[in-house]
């Protein structure tokens, strides 16, 4: 018998609407290098998804290639990017974007999430040190929607950090890993067009939501009275193939990305799984679990220790840090493949 | 109609029997990060196939990507690669090897090829100059096998290379894009097995060999009388993240390595491009056309300019380069994709 | 009327016999890029200084250099260094260390130390995660003797932090840019030879003690039982040289150590510039000024803002960090050029 | 008896008149990172020998490190460096450039010159390339003035490959270690400010000039109808310092190149050195050696080995490579530091 994982949401293989256009497109052929027309067909309902006519799209294969390579895009040899002390670029990404040449700056997390008054606070005693030029100096910001635990931001929030970022002429970069769950969580003002609008790139996260493989990463470009507000990096493609994130057979994240973004299957996904978390949630919760607060697909729970190793004999999940001798964070993922059979298989092992 | 193509082979889909297994395996649930069951099991098949027990197995997802991350992790900083003229890494990588420090020193290139008594000559007089300790050191050698030019090494030339790197204790590194071309050409005295312990590293290229991504990066770790003589370099699994080059859902690459990997499949594919490329190169022959030497699955023919405009019309190819003012080197590709109807169209345009 | 000046210790010239041996060699004629005569009598003392006769030393001209360099060879690219938070490679190198492609991890700083415990701690939670391979490995450990704020390691302070390293089997380097401070402050219980029995290098700082400009990295070999248990980074030299280095006319680095380490006058510039920061703090505590612990050379008084402004007209200094809106944390710093008026004018300007 | 040394330009101390003013000026203190009193002095004369009002100006500590700073400033990442095959960031700079990242992509030499024709050729077959997005992308152009052959370039060469560059707009930076000698080589046409002016980035190098140590980075910004046509790389302080390569006591460049700008002398040694050159070239060519063209301070004479070790004997000299079985180039370099006697002992030995 097949034991339900909640362990994450890229431990299962592609939605079946995704698999299935793999399987349709595979025996025509197309350019390659990100010129094959599916890639072209997945820019263009992008572009639209984002109301970004001019948006500038590239498909890489993963998210810290993605951070890395539009990291070192982005910046000046001495500059580093700011990021909260959670963040992945920060934690889990093996010092990739050190290993590009870049300091990282950790900001407190709240959360997860980054506060635009910290932001400024640190911007203005930086600029305000008479020794600054002696330091790496901050050259963009990095925030992910939603956080690596599960928090989002709302309109308010994003506005400010990225009117701090206006106020100092540094880019917003906004890591889009889980962005189907961020903008599908309850109570999430934000959508794709607003998104798009208000930082100068981001990604829109493949792997983990419906994909095998893929990230688009995303230059909007954006205009105020017909004037450019936001650029896309001079010599990107090169760029990207420099950083060894250029797919030959392009096709393979372009299908899955026409795919995703046909008939809003991304956002479907995003919202099945939201409903997945949260009905594990409320399974949890009524047995009265202490949880974090979370409104997306991560769900972080605190078990003791014994009962921990008790249930993962029913069901998959992820140890996260532990709290005290006796408990332990966990974490439980939901995804498109995530069924009522799984929670029901959760809810009796409890 | 659609109009035959030998651009390249990396613009089909996967391989009927790759896409199959992708199919079958997509609603199982797995590990990831290279822990999938699919990665393991195409580990072992791996193995099998080189006779290396031992042997160290990660899949990346490009040939660019594989060559700068093993490149980075078998050289000290201040080290170089030695590769030839028309290497792969000193042409067509935007410079990725040295994006990551390293410095590509070229050796004269024979048809693609580069010879041992170039390489023994160099390092003689490179460690003879009194001023050495001022230059990047070499510390490794890159081959490319079959080379970019359609040409093989036989067993002779790329022992007496690898005698050479030992002589000078520095790691030789077999870039295998086309590796199944390689193996299987006409004429070709390598297999797998010898390969596999004629050098301290090399990648198994899926991308052009019938995947839709993925290349098997391959430390054979081989021994002798019990004693091993080849290395994994310590770490490799953070480097490769490090480089942006891990796969999250790994099952991506490892179900199809597992199908490539299955009743000598990667082979197969290798024999019956190698077949059309034959019948192709028969018909170009035939009619009296100049052509380069390759046993593999590319073939370079010299047309005329007026002449090559007209065939475009009827079957798509590339461009390689200037002959002179009439004339130009086109290459012509063949894959799994390759049908006889499409040999039938490219002779009746001719 | 020249007014004293207490900024630091990098605004005056070279101690006048440093001075008086450049001049006295000037005329003479020798080989370059570190094969200078100088440099190789400054190596021999500096080996009977440090007791480890088979000590490898290396001229650099600065410190951010010095780290960059040494951090850079001992580290693999996808390791990172532990440091405190307030450590120099942490915050006033430009990113230097993240340039050559390493993560910075900060540790908490006790008054600019390291603490053993928290080492300890950090090594054993971070390989108890389970996602550790996801995260840049700490591979080396960097401490600086004395510290940023002025304070000093013990024996046993230190001792603990190099068993926890080689606990771990990573190496310690121990940034010495004022070296000659720490070793002589009163209550130091560490000289030359145990600092470099425990740890696998250093450096010894010239420009701050004595010097125009010059850093004496030592990796010090020592031997136990006969048995070699520290190591030269293999190709170091060429290591330097990458990183822009290496001085062509070493000489005028060897010159200078080679005067320092003639008849101790290193640590006779470390112990007046010593006994002149204990004056100095002399005349602020007896007035009642609240003072940072500090046994060396940098003295960081709080003042009033008023009357920091007020006695900046009188004698110069540096402002630290703000402590308040009415108080600010100043920097006062002896050397070799500090004079007993200097003191004078200080103490009738308060 | 002191045996004469012709080996480099850097194996002795430094001009009296600099060495003089080192001492003249011990005693002073001033401000630290390039702001002290003799750097600003310093950067007064050379704006002015320049004809360069707005000239940003830069002290480095050495050649390779000037190189690799400057060259990483002007790139992108994904960006190549052309520069001859001969080049002395492509031979004798231990990958330092690459080690920051950038590939050297190397142009045919004609005695050590780039010709223009050759780099227009480059770049129009470059961009020609259907694939040239995949390939490390032309940024920049380095040419030395002298070479590292000895020979110079004249304003008719320098303006057409400027030209070149202005054309495709990218900046031609000039490696001036030796420029004392090349403005002042016999036949020479080109004068400081003719090279400021057609160039976007230099340097005067001081280390084989008269000086111990120090090489000045000029960024000219020089302008056409007040309208600016070069500039400063942003953040260009903070970059020197992420490359090492900030002097913490910079007065020791600045003092020296305020005494090398002052009334000549800079341009006195070149001259001086000159003049010993070509008597030294006569030496040789009354008697009859075959010798490189040279109008330099270095002077290539081929010798017959069994000559040449005797020569060894009574005055010292570099082996630059061999010529055949019988004959080896050898390299004469003289300097401030040459006399008539050294010369008399050389025609003596011959």
């Amino acid at each position: 018998m097949k034991i339900p994982s909640f362990e994450s949401d890229y431990n299962n293989g592609a939605h079946p609407d995704v698999l299935r256009h793999l399987v349709e497109t595979n025996s025509e052929q197309s350019a390659s290098y990100g010129y094959d027309l599916w890639s072209e067909r997945a820019r263009t309902k992008i572009r639209e998804a984002c109301d970004c006519p001019h948006a500038d799209i590239f498909f890489l294969t993963g998210g810290t290639q993605a951070n890395a390579t539009v990291i070192d895009a982005l910046l000046r040899p001495y500059q580093a990017v700011l990021a909260v002390e959670t963040a992945h670029i920060n934690v889990h990404e093996s010092g990739a974007v050190e290993a590009s040449g870049h300091k990282v700056i950790a900001l407190p997390s709240h959360e997860g999430r980054m506060k635009a008054s910290d932001l400024q606070a640190y911007l203005q005693r930086f600029f305000a040190d008479p020794t600054w030029e002696h330091m790496a100096v901050p050259g963009m910001v990095y925030v992910t929607m939603p956080t690596e635990l599960g928090t989002i931001y709302n309109k308010k929030e994003l506005e400010a950090i990225h009117d701090v970022c206006q106020h100092h002429q540094i880019p917003l970069y906004i890591d889009g890993a889980r962005l189907a769950y961020g903008l599908m969580a309850e109570g999430c003002n934000i959508d794709l067009p607003w998104l798009a609008h208000h930082c100068e790139a981001f990604y829109i996260g493949g792997t983990k939501c419906g994909a095998l493989c893929g990230e688009a990463v995303v230059f909007p470009q954006w205009t105020i009275d017909n004037s450019q507000c936001t650029m896309t990096p001079r010599g990107f493609f090169t760029h990207v193939k420099a950083h060894g994130a250029l797919l030959a057979k392009s096709r393979v994240a372009g299908v899955q990305f026409d795919a995703l973004f046909t008939d809003g299957l991304y956002f479907r996904i995003g919202r099945y799984a939201i409903g997945m978390a949260m009905k594990l949630r409320e399974i949890f919760l009524s047995k009265g679990y202490e949880m974090r607060p979370s409104l997306t697909n991560q769900q972080f729970v605190v078990l003791e220790n014994a009962q921990m190793k008790a249930l993962m004999q029913h069901v998959l999940f992820e140890t996260w840090e532990p709290i005290d001798e006796q408990h332990t964070l966990c974490r439980f993922v939901t995804s498109w493949a995530t069924t009522d059979e799984d929670l029901n298989v959760l809810e009796g092992s409890l």
